[in-house]
């Protein structure tokens, strides 16, 4: 037996170490139980990987992102294991882990009942409990094919290109064919599956699991293909951690704004209207014209020109942007007009933006010229995707095209970093992610490297001065351009995608537009597209479901309510109203004739932060009681100072 | 010779008069010059008409709308006169007075070439001075088309139900079919049309005209049929009303928005997007900005609820609305979505406003409920109507709906007129002429007696309330409701309808909606549809040519141009400039290499309100020179005092 040679790396520090030949990955984390794989020079691989001389090795723990998705992509093992074993008739399709879980489909007679969802719950913690081993083995396609002869589903996936055969969407070392078996502590052999792994290395380390939901899926997505049963669950690195998501998820279901939207009378969608299409009503509508006010000031501020654009066109305004040969299947159909002229709503405001400065000659003494505008655009969604106001068809972005010479590429871009970041936590989000979306090694992009390396890299350096951390997401640029999306954590860690700011030569050269330089030569402006809101709708519900219909007083519909202890309150209350409306402030007063308690409740029901409730002795001292929508009251508030309280909590744009 | 009865109207007042049988109604009027036809019991009718016993007879002066009428059909026949005296071949098509003037259509081999006008018009005053005598003749089909046989167009007139013979519009009593002859002092026969008439006496009664241009047109408009040639005339009741006439004209051309909308940088119709659709640029955009922040703000201190609302929905919507069923043709062709579902472009908001008010349940105590929004909408115009931005084929309404009780019906609509006409007064139009626009006793209504009468007293009694003097308008109601519409005259006298308030109960029926009321009883509320500036894009041109492009301090794009005499006085300026700007003011420095004299002119040009000229003396002195763009000067103005002139000047929003 020789030495080797292997580098280990954790927590960012590498360390050179000399093992002997046949050593296991495990052998390098014996000591932490956390770690159920490991990354050897990029690729995941099983913790019963051989280590190779010259290996850069790192470990996998189950509470990161790779970690997760192995542990539950064996919990997903775990689980077709027990349905086979509960349901000899069933056959296997396919079972990748997905976004916070996991899912595996069937092909059984009948959809899966909940008490049979029980029982397998049961027979999966049984399997478990039993510690049975994942073991890895390389088969040949013939192999596979014997050994899964009454897998119909496994054979089809046999020989396609790079398709795994539980279709997990982890990422594997090579393309070998491989069938992980899963053997009980006699070796014998449990249950087996088409699989490129890797797993945790028993079923001992699924610290905790629970199935979720049953649905009916498509063999492979496609409707004409054989209906399927599919089983959702979820796994996680410990019971609390578990159970935190169980929480969340409770959380959500509060905080869904399609339920707070009615419950606050918000918005609708009428079955009239057509899916994603959304009506704002009055209360909806004053805290977007709040929404929109606020922008509008600081975009003035900030130097922006506004300009207004219709939300319809000629086809040929898109076939010059390249939009209806790169993006029509997003687009909503067209009308034809004028005898076969066909016209299209917009999907994008940009290319009236380029035509608004192509209407005439530009000079280098305007740029950076910055436009904005509110700009409805319309996208044509699958009315099965299509999901309140988070993803709609019809929207309305605060859209800005800023045309900049190269050389004011980079400060443009840091400033305008600034500005989106600042004003994103002037509504509350705080929680950034920035993520630098670049283009891969792929042929979907249009452009010439040295345009792409210039655009990717003054986005780069745009970051680098926020000093924001961030992510490179290689092959998430668009076809045009690179951008940076700014993903926000919402109250509850719920991660959205909110700002972009995408750095394009494309449409500029499509339009031909330019500018004369100080040397009076003609250049062409680079474009940055950028949404700050990104859609004012689905901010909104962002907003809805981060504040869980609890906006802050700045934005809240009502702003207070006036409760009177009896009917010969009222008037004093009135006094108190229209010194707030004067302020600007949106005040209410309850004269209906419920009695006090409920109508606090009412308020706090209706989510409105402030409460000014007055009886007698009120009256009598010149004062209100006080009281927050979290319980709080202060009682005796002198009139001016409970006045001044709510007008300086509104100017300053507290958050409770 | 027995004696007549008869009753003469003159300036309101009526008076019984006796006259001998045979009597003429010019005998009525003989020293007015003036008058040139009659309206006898209703009927407009020729000098020479023979009055009877119990006519109620009218004069009609030639500055009055029908007497210019008959004087510019009367000058119409001269034209035709005058072109067969010398064209022998020419065929004579229509020729009818029209808005402002008249025009005729003939069969000629070749396009009239300006050198024939002028032959044409100098044979008109010929035919004038010669004093030729309208004479009116009954005759029979067949005996027009004997005296007709040589002209193909008339022939084909004849017998067609209702149709003058030269497609005169003017009012004419019965349906006998009549010639009108020319005649020469010695009563031979100048010339003869087949006509309805009235007629002035003779041509010398024609004071003043002018043939302004020529078109193709096809005989009766349908391009199918053969081109004709088409002269443009005016006429008037004198020279000085002829001149001013020009004058307009002129003054029109330089004030055209178009015209404007392009040397000031406002707004543009790229081909690229088509016809009708307008891209408002920074400069346009702001003025467009200011006009709706300041209408949000009034709005929001009068009550209004800020709705939001898609462009686009299924058809569904517009089935209930009954816009389908009677709008269509004005509405954008559909778009199929969703395996052959249909969704429109919304034509009106107004069904999207009663899905908001059906949202939920309603009550008495939230009534009236006034629904606003800068709703977009869109109308097919045919491109060959369409006209800039004040015939558009997308344009936003700020569109408001109250949804009111009966008993609220009358206050509503009294205060609403207010709150129309001070905010118009805002916009610098002072000069407001309502129209009260009722059924007429057409069946192209719907709905029931009661209800119209109903909401067309409610309406007579707001305008009463407001002391406006107004017209009405049988006819000119909208198939579901009668309508208040506020015409304004503007700068230069034109007159443009603007506002509209429609009184409907068709709509609320169609959706069911309905209020619970104070007893209890469930009640269909009253709904108002009311726009005020109309549309946005519509009004922003009319205020561009009443402004003829010089907005007024608070609109203007550019407020203020601080113009340095030489570099060395920029840093002053630049301090002025910070002052104004903190103070919200829009301002520019003029820091460019031209001379201080072609940068003056250039802010005059571009109609900037005020500019501020600063030289040594003005930097040594903290004072600027303070210039209007009417070219009047104050010099020596300190600093403070220049900036709070001017801020004082956009807060009061002076007119100039």
């Amino acid at each position: 037996m020789s030495d080797l040679r292997v580098i280990v790396v954790s927590s960012g520090a590498a360390a050179e170490r000399t093992v002997t030949t046949g050593t296991k990955a495990w052998e390098l984390f014996a000591d932490d139980d956390s770690v159920i794989a490991a990354r050897v020079d990029g690729d995941l691989r099983d913790l019963a990987y051989e280590l190779a001389d010259g290996d850069r090795v790192e470990p996998v723990a189950n509470d990161s992102d790779d970690g997760r998705a192995i542990l539950r992509h064996s919990t997903a093992h775990v689980m077709a294991q027990a349905v086979q074993e509960l349901f000899a008739e069933a056959k296997l399709g396919i079972g990748p882990p997905v976004t916070d879980g996991f899912y595996y489909d069937f092909d059984v007679a009948e959809p899966f009942h909940p008490d049979d969802v029980e029982r397998i719950e049961t027979r999966m913690r049984k399997i478990i409990k039993e510690g049975q081993r994942f073991s890895r083995r390389v088969v040949t396609e013939d192999e596979a094919r014997a050994e899964l002869a009454d897998e119909p589903y496994k054979l089809e996936l046999i020989g396609l290109k790079g398709a795994g055969g539980d279709g997990a969407e982890v990422e594997v070392g090579g393309s070998e064919l491989t069938i992980y078996d899963n053997l009980r502590r006699d070796g014998s052999l449990a249950w087996k599956d088409l699989c490129r792994g890797p797993h945790v290395p028993t079923t001992k380390r699924i610290p905790a699991f629970k199935l979720m939901r049953t649905a009916a899926a498509y063999w492979r997505g496609d409707e004409n293909n054989q209906q399927l049963q599919r089983i959702y669950g979820t796994a996680w690195e410990s019971k609390d951690a578990l159970a935190e998501h169980l929480d969340r998820l409770e959380e959500a279901v509060k905080r869904d704004h399609r339920r707070l939207g009615a419950e606050l009378d918000l918005f609708s969608f009428p079955e009239e209207i057509g899916p994603g299409l959304v009506l704002f009503h009055p209360k909806g509508g004053i805290v977007r014209k709040t929404m929109e006010d606020y922008s509008r000031r600081r975009h003035e501020e900030a130097g922006y020109e506004f300009v207004f654009t219709p939300h319809v066109t000629k086809q040929q305004l898109f076939e010059t942007s390249g939009h209806l040969e790169w993006y029509a299947d997003g687009m909503y159909p067209p009308m034809e007009l004028d005898e076969g002229q066909r016209y299209y709503p917009k999907p994008m405001n940009c290319p009236m933006h380029i035509l608004i400065f192509r209407s005439r000659g530009r000079s280098y003494r305007e740029l950076p010229l910055r436009l904005f505008e509110f700009g409805g655009v319309y996208r044509y969604e699958k009315s099965g995707v299509v999901h309140g106001l988070t993803r709609a068809r019809g929207f309305t972005q605060d859209d800005a095209h800023i045309f900049c010479s190269p050389d004011q590429l980079a400060d443009e871009l840091a400033s305008l970093l600034d500005f989106v970041v600042g004003l994103l936590r002037d509504f509350g989000l705080t929680d950034f992610e920035p993520e630098l979306a670049l283009r891969d090694d792929t042929d979907k992009y249009v452009g010439e490297d040295w345009e792409w390396d210039e655009a990717e890299s003054a986005l780069r350096s745009a970051l680098e001065k926020t000093g924001l951390p961030y992510v490179e997401a290689p092959g998430e640029a668009v076809f045009y351009a690179p951008k940076i999306d700014i993903h926000v954590r919402d109250a509850i860690g719920r991660r959205w995608q909110i700002s972009t700011l995408q750095v394009d030569l494309q449409e500029p050269q499509r339009f031909g537009i330019e500018y004369q330089a100080s040397d009076g030569t003609r250049q062409r402006p680079y474009m940055i597209h950028r949404a700050l809101f990104g859609s004012i709708e689905r901010f909104f519900g962002i907003l809805v479901e981060h504040y869980a219909g609890a906006f802050p007083p700045w934005l809240a519909p009502v702003q207070v309510v006036a409760i009177p202890v009896a009917e010969r309150h009222v008037t004093h209350l009135d006094r108190i109203a229209a010194k707030l409306r004067a302020a600007g402030v949106r005040v209410e007063i309850d004269d209906s004739d419920e009695r006090m308690q409920k109508k606090i409740r009412t308020a706090q029901t209706q989510k409105v932060p402030y409460m000014l409730i007055a009886g007698d002795k009120d009256v009598e001292a010149g004062a209100v009681s006080f009281r927050y929508r979290n319980g709080e009251q202060d009682n005796g508030v002198v009139v001016d100072d409970a006045v001044q309280r709510i007008v300086e909590a509104i100017e300053r744009r507290v958050q409770v």
